[in-house]
């Protein structure tokens, strides 16, 4: 029977139908199309540096230049931003509409110089070297102290919405807490503020004993479906102990870290047979003002935990989740993990 | 240069991306796939009225019997519904967790008998009868105390998730307020609080002087591209007088509305080449308790202004929009208007 599960963090509901259950087999085959762009002509290839802007961070062999080949992970603004560091940062209005200028980074994340290596076949190195990547070029963005939020996020598979055939990441910092972290954080206070613990915490440890929902596990890092997953197959990959900011992160945690990601995303891709999918980095914001709440951040530290979030594209979002913003999801979340635990 | 603009009434905010700026023909062609089922087999087809559970409504002609042939629009349940009117309404935890007995109500409309007939090529009096359809089926079914909200939808093209071929549209009945439309409600009370003027209002009497937004406009409907669109052509069909509930509507007013959404859906299919889109109807949900605030319903006919929004699908939504909720739109509003206004 149908069943609706309350996310508590993000404040929403979804709709587990057991009725429509979708086993692996039953999805449409999606796998990653394999139009490729030409090799020489890719802007993302060593040796065609001149082909982007030039490069805002890199991680390359000691004594090459920048803009030069013999790079491992590379750090360009888009070509084409949808928002811009030169933008003029006014807040204004339209008449009765109100406006901001867009004003903030949009860079790209050529997270390996292989034309041909996709996440879904890295090294463990290559993880390593990207989530190093992620953390570093934050901490710099973070400076700016009108950036709020840095969304890290990687688009796996043209359904996914990827655009360039050569694997990248992106960055987009705003100058404003986008809606769905300001909710995590309002929704994770709230739960503090009655017993004094941290919601994922909680959570995350709820989880390790009950273990239905558990995928993989490490020393570190556990990786499970959540119980009101809104996507099948929808999986977490977050620290087993509290941690609230993604940037703090050590060099031993990203190896662990790295461990994790490898190991669920190989799961992932072997169960439905390479699907497109959105990776995302939700973590806490630095402190900044907040006009209409000036303790807005009061103990930022401990309510807020940082995890990465897997979002595969299976099922098509249609009116009715539009319009509710109630998801329906076909493959209970209990499902989801034994497959994918037992790949 | 890039822009912010806030959404009001749904609380977000939406990157207005010139920059990337797309024209109709930089999209990728989306045309409704031809993937038919065969005719003879199709439950939604006269004469098949057996491979479909028993009608719950319909308009057909006068004497014919429910569930013969002779009728020009047919709701039945959904056979996979994601809520079943017979599931026992349970609220409860599992552990650490809250959960609530899939209760609901799924249905779907059969909004034509011709198998080849879709929204894109309507006559003005299969608008007529749909929206009919919609109205009345929606007083019956909020005559169960139980449900909060009906959504009623409309999934055009597969890459908008309609799943067969012939033309359908659907109800889900749900015990619970949705998110989006709380939101919509404590915004536009919050507007109303200030000023005493409904905020619906006033963005369409602004709109309707300012013209720049304006696709068409007839006696009683005005349809326009909202000023902070998150996606690109999108458009909005709304009453220009304050009206809170499409289930009042007049016969005289489905004239009107349906004049208006064939108007803006042809234009919308000739210039994009019958694009994939979804139909929603945003409307006031009727009066029930909500144990948290008991005055929750308060003058709810004076804030709410019913509408039906249309989102074509020619972005994806990727890692950006999933992880923070704000929206990347290439294609001012002001630009699809003119494009719309000038088909």
């Amino acid at each position: 029977m149908p069943e609706l599960r309350y996310n508590r963090l993000n404040d929403t509901w979804v709709i587990i139908s057991k009725e429509r259950a979708k086993r692996p087999h039953d999805y449409p085959l999606k796998t990653e199309d394999k139009k490729k762009e030409n090799k020489e002509n890719c802007p993302f290839e060593p040796g065609n540096e001149h082909m982007t802007p030039p490069e805002v961070y890199a991680i390359r062999e000691p004594e090459s230049e920048p803009n030069s080949p013999n790079w491992r992970v590379r750090i360009i603004p888009n070509k084409f931003p949808a928002l811009r560091p030169d933008q003029t940062f006014y807040k204004t209005s339209e008449a009765i509409y109100d406006k901001i200028g867009g004003f903030g980074y949009h860079e790209v994340v050529i997270d390996t110089p292989d034309h041909e290596k996709h996440i879904n076949n890295f090294d463990l190195e290559d993880f390593i070297l990207m989530f190093t990547a992620y953390r570093d070029r934050m901490k710099q963005i973070y400076e700016d102290k009108n950036i709020y939020y840095v969304q890290v996020f990687k688009n796996h598979g043209r359904e996914a919405g990827k655009s360039l055939y050569h694997s990248h990441s992106q960055l987009i910092a705003i100058p404003r807490l986008p809606k769905r972290i300001s909710t995590q954080i309002k929704q994770a206070r709230k739960y503090y503020i009655e017993r004094e613990r941290c919601l994922l915490c909680d959570e995350v440890k709820y989880e390790l004993e009950e273990g239905v929902r558990i995928i993989h596990d490490n020393d570190f890092f556990t990786v499970y479906s959540p119980f009101a997953s809104a996507l099948p197959f929808e999986f977490r990959v977050i620290p087993k102990e509290h941690s609230h900011d993604f940037t703090d992160i050590s060099d031993d945690m990203i190896y662990s870290l790295s461990e994790a990601v490898k190991t669920a995303v190989s799961k992932l891709s072997k169960l439905l047979k390479n699907p497109p999918f959105n990776m995302m980095l939700h973590t806490s914001p630095p402190i900044r003002e907040i006009p209409s709440d000036p303790n807005y951040f009061y103990q930022i530290d401990k309510i807020f935990h940082w995890y990465f979030e897997f979002f595969p594209r299976m099922a098509i979002h249609a009116g009715f989740e539009l319009g509710t913003e109630y998801f329906i999801n076909p493959t209970p979340p209990e499902e989801a993990a034994k497959y994918l635990r037992e790949v």
